[in-house]
């Protein structure tokens, strides 16, 4: 579909980057460029009000729904019919200053930019921070855009219990983002997410700009490995069922399936525990996890079947047993190919070098793909490091996905689906 | 060498099983047949003080020596020249009521039923307990006896410090175990310990007595994987630095090195951890043991050369680096065959079903063989449970054993070397 050529504006960067120098100050790590900034805690509130005091001072229309997502907008019709960007403010407990702090701040300062210009806009501009996106308090993680779309119930998100005993409703009551605002959220025309890769793809290759097609489905399995506990030195290795050689080997397998399988296919085994966990005792059980995912619903199926195989095989020729079971499971999300295509064509009108890739993490902008032609926009993170204080993103390319996204944004305006 | 056929008395069964199970009841585990009585604690005091009394009761003379080690013989002159039984009575965290434990009181039996008999020994017999053989509260393990031979130094061991803060010899002196008599001790003409196999391979093939003929060497390498941590779901395969792919590929190396080698040789990893342990993150780094055991030193270091070379070539391919040192180190121990002969020759005698084995685990005989004429009996483990509250031994394998021991000792008694 050919789309418009949209109306053009600069974006102001030296006040983008002073924004997220200022909101980077709350929750921020001694020592590092990281923040700390949990779902729902005080310093979560704390951001929230500088985000909301930013969001007021332009004369935005601002809400507040029942899950705590907030969102500005140009008109008082709040998100319906209009083109938003948005992410997220929280962060993991040890996080960087970029992470979804960029997509709602790059919002901001393109609605600023566009409202100095005095654009006559033919639809809305909006921009929306989504509740516990990274779910590391309380799960599950994009728990705000889920709800914003149908995906969750109201009463199901204010009845999580977090490992610390606390309750999402009464800490979004505490906090003071128990709003008003019905959930599910109005629909807007379009949605757009810039964020950063957090993967080492685009600085890896020296490319500026991922035009993000869509999210790799996501299959977590969780493998409880049972053999016997033996003495390390006085059973004959015949003798023995070994429940981390099995783990050991499945390690092994999983990165086999994912080489063989190639294309976007990823496996990890992340996370493996084995039972006593002393030097000198056979581990009697071994609970470990493998993170399959892949862009294509079929290869992701695929990937699955050859680990239950491979799996099972191992068991049976180690006398062990595997209980197995699903910890996660989502299909691949393909963004609207209206959008990703309009994205690509106008980085190339401002000659940024481009790649079109998936997205391996999970976004907002997942959620909101259930609800309107959406896109994302992502820019390089050195070293692909993220959920680390030590996250980083160049200046230039901050500015430069930015401005990008007001091309975007502002183009989406004049487009009718 | 042909020994004489010793003097032979018969013990008393059912006072050895009520011994066993009267000091059972000292850090009994609820619930359980096991015990906890962790070196020099209140616990170990009090398995002491009735083992002591025991000694006592038989008329022995009892000395402790300075690390505490407690030494009763039928003669004045202790263990000088003796035929001495012996292992020790502390225990694991949570262990069971026969590691150790029977080795005491079975040479107590043997010498109660000796005594009884009248015989007129030509040397004393003596029996023993060592301080702190299982080294779970103190390092090292075999602590006592490793002191007694003077492969310690009774300062080294009184200044050892636990990980819970408290350091050995204020223990000693707060449990009244801190003994005046010389170490290292006496050296007596013999020593023979009867001991659960703590394996399963007397009780998978169905066979009554082990005749130990050395104690494997033990090789405990600590390998830190050092990768890159990533993304599990933005990072390309062909991008991973994975030190937990690292450490599964090294599990399994382990294995085959051990098959290969075939023989006596045992490979285990048994403790690992990765960091961070989480399902979505590429672990950036991965700490592992490998735990080689052979009863042959120049087998031993050629599975160390192995695991070496194997471990560099991964470390390699996957470009991550790997930090090795090494945790414990001993070279096998051979029993002195004329001890060893005449075990299996006597047990032969009362028709008891045996196999020659080596010890894969570490036992006081061990240390006694630096300075003694040494062997070791070995009884069958159910299943080769050990370390655990459900380690079990058969009552009518406990008296053959004790039986085998009393012909054992006796027979010694008449030996010249």
């Amino acid at each position: 579909m050919d789309l418009p050529h949209g109306s053009s504006i600069s974006i102001n960067g030296a006040r983008l980057l002073e924004r997220i120098a200022e909101l980077a100050q709350i929750g921020a790590i001694e020592n590092t460029q990281g923040c700390s900034r949990l779902a729902f805690s005080d310093a979560d509130r704390e951001g929230r009000d500088l985000v909301v005091t930013w969001m007021h001072d332009l004369g935005l229309a601002v809400t507040t729904d029942t899950v705590g997502n907030v969102v500005a907008s140009t008109s008082d019709d709040g998100a319906s019919g209009a083109v938003m960007a948005g992410s997220h403010i929280d962060t993991v407990g040890t996080g960087g200053r970029y992470d979804g702090n960029l997509g709602v701040l790059a919002g901001l300062e393109v609605i600023e930019a566009t409202l100095a210009a005095g654009i006559d806009l033919q639809r809305p501009l909006a921009v929306a921070f989504f509740s516990n996106e990274e779910g590391s308090r309380y799960p599950p993680d994009m728990m705000g855009s889920l709800a914003y779309v149908g995906g969750m119930s109201v009463e199901s998100v204010l009845n999580v219990e977090g490992a610390d005993g606390t309750v999402v409703g009464e800490e979004l009551e505490r906090i003071g983002y128990r709003g008003s605002a019905p959930c599910p959220g109005a629909i807007p025309h379009a949605y757009v997410e810039l964020h950063i890769e957090q993967g080492p793809v685009l600085d890896q290759a020296g490319l500026q700009i991922g035009v993000v097609e869509g999210v790799q489905g996501i299959s977590w399995t969780e493998l409880v490995i049972t053999g016997q506990s033996n003495h390390a030195g006085t059973t004959p290795m015949a003798l023995r069922r070994d429940s981390m050689v099995v783990a050991g080997q499945v390690t092994v397998a999983a990165r086999a399936i994912a080489l063989e399988l190639g294309g976007s296919q990823v496996a990890t085994v992340g996370s493996l525990t084995p039972h006593p966990n002393l030097v000198n005792v056979v581990p009697a059980h071994t609970t470990m996890t493998v993170d399959l995912r892949n862009t294509d619903e079929k290869s992701l199926q695929l990937a699955e079947d050859q680990l239950r195989q491979r799996t099972a095989e191992l068991a049976e020729a180690e006398g062990v047993e595997i209980n197995s079971r699903t910890l996660a499971r989502f299909e691949p999300v393909e963004f609207d190919d209206r959008v990703v295509d309009r994205i690509e064509q106008l980085a190339t009108q401002r000659g940024l070098s481009t790649k079109r890739m998936p997205s391996g993490a999970g976004h907002d902008a997942q959620m909101m793909a259930r609800i309107c032609p959406t896109g994302m926009i992502f820019v390089p993170s050195v070293d692909g490091v993220s959920h680390n204080p030590a996250e980083h993103t160049d200046e230039e390319d901050l500015i430069a996905g930015t401005q990008l996204l007001a091309d975007t944004l502002l183009a989406l305006t004049e487009v009718a689906w």
